[in-house]
């Protein structure tokens, strides 16, 4: 069982978001598991899970239906986006591993460059270069940016396809990856500069937490600001450690907490460890949680009733 | 399946503990899923779970070791006790009812005396009388007093047997509820004064909060108190709300919350909901879990994955 994690070019127009489910849905053997969109990002994020074959088609068929309905010319989001369908990722699952999901990319990207003519970056566990394994790096300049420089400059030319990038959907970035959690958490305050000092304390790149990559961005149509972040191994630096930092340092801005967000789905290890930090439960293990020791007993059966 | 949760008044004799764990193991069917046992409480708690015959015939092999390894006359601990096998509710989990596990009390209830001599008093659903709902009326002066009160007051005398004690096992309070939450929060402070008001300020029966049985206790071989706690219905108060609360309380002394622990498991369903509190996940569903998504999908399966 692999997972697939495209994330869209579209937040607003709810009816092609529709579609872009309805794509990947009408191949038979996937599950959407998961759907979230964002105005002020102007970008969807839709979660699906089936066996290899399955998820390589309903990853092609969302392309090519993102590619129909998004023209990125006209896409204003606080979101970066390089493409249509801007990133999409394949994750292993219980059975299935990473090496597995690296294959998978490169076959997605091959199609999508074969079939639909949209040139393809790849990144993490895929990356062709080790200077694209960031999707920061690969995303940097955006649409409006690498469209130019990747005309001029051999070092920002897609891995599959171009130099030139697709006119209208860009181009897509394709990975594997552990599974990731993406959490952001919404300050009550409109001051972008204090989300944006709190996401450059904490980003690994600048130094703060392990794992963390972080972006402070504006909700204007709420009047917040947000710490937009990827936890890229939530067993180095789980939600609730990260949820604690960004509220100290937001008190040190006099500035509170509103509510987090996930986007996305979460893995439950994480939420028992949340629970467990708050709770104080030291020595929490898994196997307290009643559900998931009868869960445990049932697989490890038979047993006579 | 039915959960059964027996407390033994027996926490520091380990091998003992492990001798009545096993006379419940000794029946085929039946599933040990915890044991935990504290030496200030003097007193150890196993839950196990099967079908409806074997977890009577665990209860009444426990009932039976317990009266062998224990003498209440010599028994020493700061938790409220009756009888050496001191509880014994039955629980309903998935395919069960609370009616059923109410008949199952009574049968058990009559076998622990008429097979080992052992008088029974019924609490909450299984209670004969309203006034014997409360597990803690019911043992309102502990086996000593109750010893007493019981060959002179008929208010006090046993459900069944009596009414005479039996001289080393006391009493059986056999009864059947909904889950429970066994959960305990140790303070840094050795004054038990504090956690004594701090219980009488959450418990239900003193106009704390819903569904909270509280104690302040003295956990002498840490130098700490602790505040003992049952939430008897966790869907009306969850353990996030009352550590938030015992938090607040203890503050209003100075003092700060150690630890918390468990007694037994918890329902997943109160550890979600504890981390979708800290996180401030505002509008949190059990599905966005990822396992839980998965794990409902596989319940609605035929799916061709």
């Amino acid at each position: 069982m692999i997972e697939c994690v495209p994330n869209f070019s579209e937040g607003r127009n709810l009816e092609h978001v529709r579609l872009l489910e309805q794509a990947i849905a009408s191949v038979s053997g996937l599950v959407v598991l998961h759907r979230t969109s964002d105005s002020d990002h102007h970008r969807s994020v839709i979660t699906f899970v089936g066996k290899r074959g399955a998820v390589l088609e309903g990853a092609i068929r969302a392309a090519a239906r993102a590619a129909e309905l998004i023209d990125l010319n006209f896409h204003r989001g606080v979101h970066p986006r390089l493409g249509a369908l801007d990133v999409l990722p394949f994750v292993p699952l219980a059975g299935s591993s990473l090496s597995e999901c690296v294959a998978l990319a490169h076959q997605a990207g091959e199609r999508i460059w074969s079939e639909l003519r949209i040139p393809v970056y790849f990144y993490e566990a895929a990356a062709l270069r080790p200077e694209r394994t960031r999707l920061e790096e690969v995303r940097r300049g955006q649409f409006e940016g690498i469209r130019e420089a990747a005309l001029h400059d051999p070092a920002r030319r897609p891995d599959i396809g171009g130099p030139a990038l697709h006119q209208t959907a860009g181009a897509v970035i394709v990975g594997a990856r552990k599974i990731l959690i993406a959490f952001n958490i919404n300050l009550r305050t409109s001051q972008l500069e204090i989300a944006q000092a709190i996401a450059k304390a904490i980003r690994t790149s600048s130094g703060g937490l392990p794992a963390v990559k972080a972006l402070g961005l504006p909700l204007l149509s709420r009047n917040l600001v947000q710490v937009s972040m990827n936890l890229t191994d939530f067993e180095r630096t789980l939600p609730h450690v990260v949820f604690a930092e960004v509220s100290r340092l937001a008190r040190g801005h006099g500035i509170e907490v509103e509510e987090s967000e996930l986007i996305g789905l979460i893995p439950r290890d994480a939420i028992e460890m949340a629970a467990a930090y708050s709770l104080k439960l030291s020595g929490f293990d898994s196997q307290w949680v009643i559900e998931n020791k009868l869960d445990q007993l049932a697989i490890q059966g038979p047993r006579p009733y």
